[in-house]
C-alpha cells in the first residue's frame, strides 16, 4: 500500500505524470489493477478535497465541441483556474479507439500547464465507459482541478450517463432552421442546464439568434426542475471562434451553480449521483459473477442444453443460480 | 413429490381444475411455491407434447380485441380445437388487479368446455408478468390445448415480450386516418406477422379498407423476415362483429405456421426464444441475490454510507460483493 499511498500524495501534490498513471490504472480491465485502483480512489477519498465544477458538454458532431472547449477552457486558465476536459466517445468502444486525437484539435489549451487533456479511453463498453470517466473526474479533483469538462458526442445513452456524473450539463447546438430543432430529442433538452447555440458570428448570427428564441421557447415549454431558479434552463448565443458570449455563458453557469449550493441542491444532486453509480457498480459485479470460469462453462453447456430443448429455461437459469449460492 | 406427479396427471389429462390450479402456483411470489412450480415445469416437461399454435395478441384500447377474441375463439371450436386465452396486462401491474373481468368480456366463449379463459395476474413487475404468462403457456400446452391466444394492450414493452412467447403475432387495429398510421410504433410493425385491420363492416368498412392498404404499403417498405415467405407480413380487414374475413385471417395464420413448421423456423425460433428466457431467468435470479436477508441489510446500510458520503461507490459496491462471493 505504500506504493499506492504515495501515488495518491503525488497526484494530490498535482502531479501531472501521476495523474496520468492513475487514470490508466482505472481504465485497466485487469483484475488485480482494479483492486489497486479501488484502494487508490479510497485512499484519496481520505482526505478533504475541494469540489470541482463537473461540466458536462455535450453536442452534434461539426457544432465545434473542441474549439468551444479550447476557447471556455483558455479563458478559464487566464482567470487563474486548472481546467481538465476529459472526453467520452461511446463510439471508440466500436472503432477500437479514439477517433481523432483530442489534444491535437485543442492545440492552445494542451500547451498550458493548468490544463489537462485526456482523449477517451478505447475498446470498452458504455457501462465501463462510464466508471472511467466517473472515477477520472475524482482524479482530476483530487488533484486539485477547479473545472472538470466532460465532453461527449451525441450518441444514444451517453449524455445521460454524462449529466450522472456532472453537476451542470450544457448543450452545444448549432445555427438551424425550425425543422431541425426537432432533432434535438426532447430527453436530453430536459438535462440541459445551458443551451448554447454555436457560430453565432459572421453570416450566420441572425440563424443563431433565431435557432436560440426557437430553443428559449422550447424550454419555456418543459418542465421546471425543481429547485431551480425560475429562469433555468435557458438558451444563449455564443461564437468559439470570435469568443463572443463566453464570458456570458459562464457567468450564468457560476450563478446556477452559487445558487444550488447556496441551496442544498449540489450537495443533493451529487448524493444522488453516488447512489445511482453503487448500484451500477453492483450490476456489473453482479454479472461478473457468471464471469467466473467455472461458471461459464456450466453457463455454455445449459444455454446449448436449453437451445436443444432438453432442458426448460427455467430449470436451467436454477442450476446455474444454485451454484453461484453455494460457491466459496 | 407424489403431489406434483398427480398435478401433472391431471393437467394432461384436461382437467381444468388442475390447470387453474397450477397457473395460480406460478403466479405466487412465495420461494416454496417457486420450487414446486419449477419442478411441476419439469415433471410436464418429460412427456412429449403436440405443440400449441402460440398466437400473440395486441392492438390499442378499444379496438375491439376482446369481441375478435371471442369471435376468432368460437370459430375455432366450432372446427373442433381447444382454445386457451391468457390476457398479459402490465398496467394491472400498477392498478393492482386485472381492469376488466376478462370472462365477462367473452361471455359465449367463457361458457365453452373447449375454451379457458385466465385473466391478468395482479401486482406484479413486468417482468414477472413475462415469467408467468410463459409458463401459463407451458400448461395450457400440456393441458392440450391447440391454441393458446396471448392478449396483451399496447402498452411499451409488452408486445415485444409477448412476441418473445408466441410463434405467431396479430396487430389488431382500428379504422383511422392515413395521419394516425405514424401512431403505431415503427418496433411493434416489425413483430407483427400479421396485421388487421378491425370494424370493416358498415359506414367504417370503406375506411378499413383504405387503413388497409395503407398498413399493407407500410409494411411493403419494411425489411423482410428472414426465413419468412415473400407475402409477409400482410395486413387484412376483418369484421369481428359480423365475422368477415375471421376465416380467411385464420387461413393465412395456419399457413405461415405451416411455413415456418415445414422450413425449420418454427423450431429455430422457439429454440431460440427459450434461450432468451433463460438468461431473463438469469437475470432475475442474479437480482435475487441481493434480497437474502442479510445481504438486504448490509446493502440498505452501504446505501445510507454513499449517500453521506462516507464511503465511494466502488467500494460500497466491492463490500457488498465480496459478502455475495463468500456467502454459504
Amino acid at each position: 500500500m505504500v506504493e499506492i499511498d504515495d501515488l495518491a500524495e503525488r497526484i494530490r501534490s498535482g502531479e501531472r505524470r501521476a495523474l496520468a498513471r492513475a487514470i490508466t490504472l482505472i481504465e485497466s480491465t485487469r483484475a488485480d489493477h482494479r483492486k489497486t485502483a479501488v484502494t487508490l480512489l479510497e485512499a484519496l477519498r481520505r482526505f478533504p478535497v475541494r469540489e470541482a465544477l463537473r461540466l458536462g458538454l455535450s453536442g452534434t458532431p461539426g457544432v465545434g465541441k473542441s474549439t468551444f472547449t479550447e476557447a471556455l477552457g483558455m479563458r478559464l486558465i487566464a482567470q487563474g483556474l486548472k481546467v481538465a476536459v476529459l472526453a467520452v466517445d461511446p463510439s471508440s468502444a466500436r472503432s477500437g479507439g479514439s477517433i481523432l486525437g483530442d489534444k491535437t484539435r485543442m492545440e492552445q489549451l494542451s500547451r498550458q500547464k493548468n490544463a489537462f487533456i485526456r482523449p477517451s479511453p478505447s475498446q470498452t463498453t458504455l457501462g465501463g465507459v462510464g466508471r472511467r470517466s466517473r472515477e477520472a473526474i475524482q482524479l482530476c479533483e483530487a488533484a486539485g482541478f477547479d473545472v472538470v469538462i466532460v465532453e461527449t458526442v451525441g450518441v444514444g445513452q451517453s449524455e445521460t450517463m454524462v449529466a450522472e456524473m456532472t453537476d451542470l450539463f450544457l448543450l452545444l447546438l448549432a445555427p438551424a432552421g425550425g425543422d431541425e430543432l426537432q432533432g434535438v430529442k426532447r430527453g436530453i433538452m430536459e438535462i440541459a442546464d445551458l443551451i448554447l447555440v454555436n457560430k453565432a458570428d459572421g453570416a450566420l448570427k441572425s440563424t443563431a439568434l433565431r435557432t436560440c428564441a426557437d430553443y428559449a421557447g422550447a424550454l419555456g415549454l418543459m418542465r421546471r426542475r425543481a429547485g431551480d431558479p425560475d429562469d433555468f434552463p435557458k438558451a444563449l448565443t455564443v461564437s468559439a471562434a470570435t469568443g463572443d458570449g463566453l464570458d456570458a455563458a459562464w457567468a450564468e453557469l457560476e450563478a446556477l451553480a452559487d445558487w444550488r449550493r447556496a441551496n442544498g441542491v449540489w450537495a443533493e444532486t451529487r448524493n444522488r449521483q453516488s447512489l445511482g453509480w453503487f448500484r451500477a457498480e453492483l450490476e456489473v459485479g453482479l454479472h461478473a459473477l457468471l464471469d467466473q470460469p467455472a461458471v461459464k462453462t456450466l453457463k455454455t453447456s445449459l444455454e446449448q442444453k436449453v437451445t436443444d430443448g432438453a432442458l426448460g429455461p427455467e430449470q436451467a437459469a436454477a442450476e446455474l443460480l444454485a451454484v453461484l449460492n453455494s460457491s466459496d
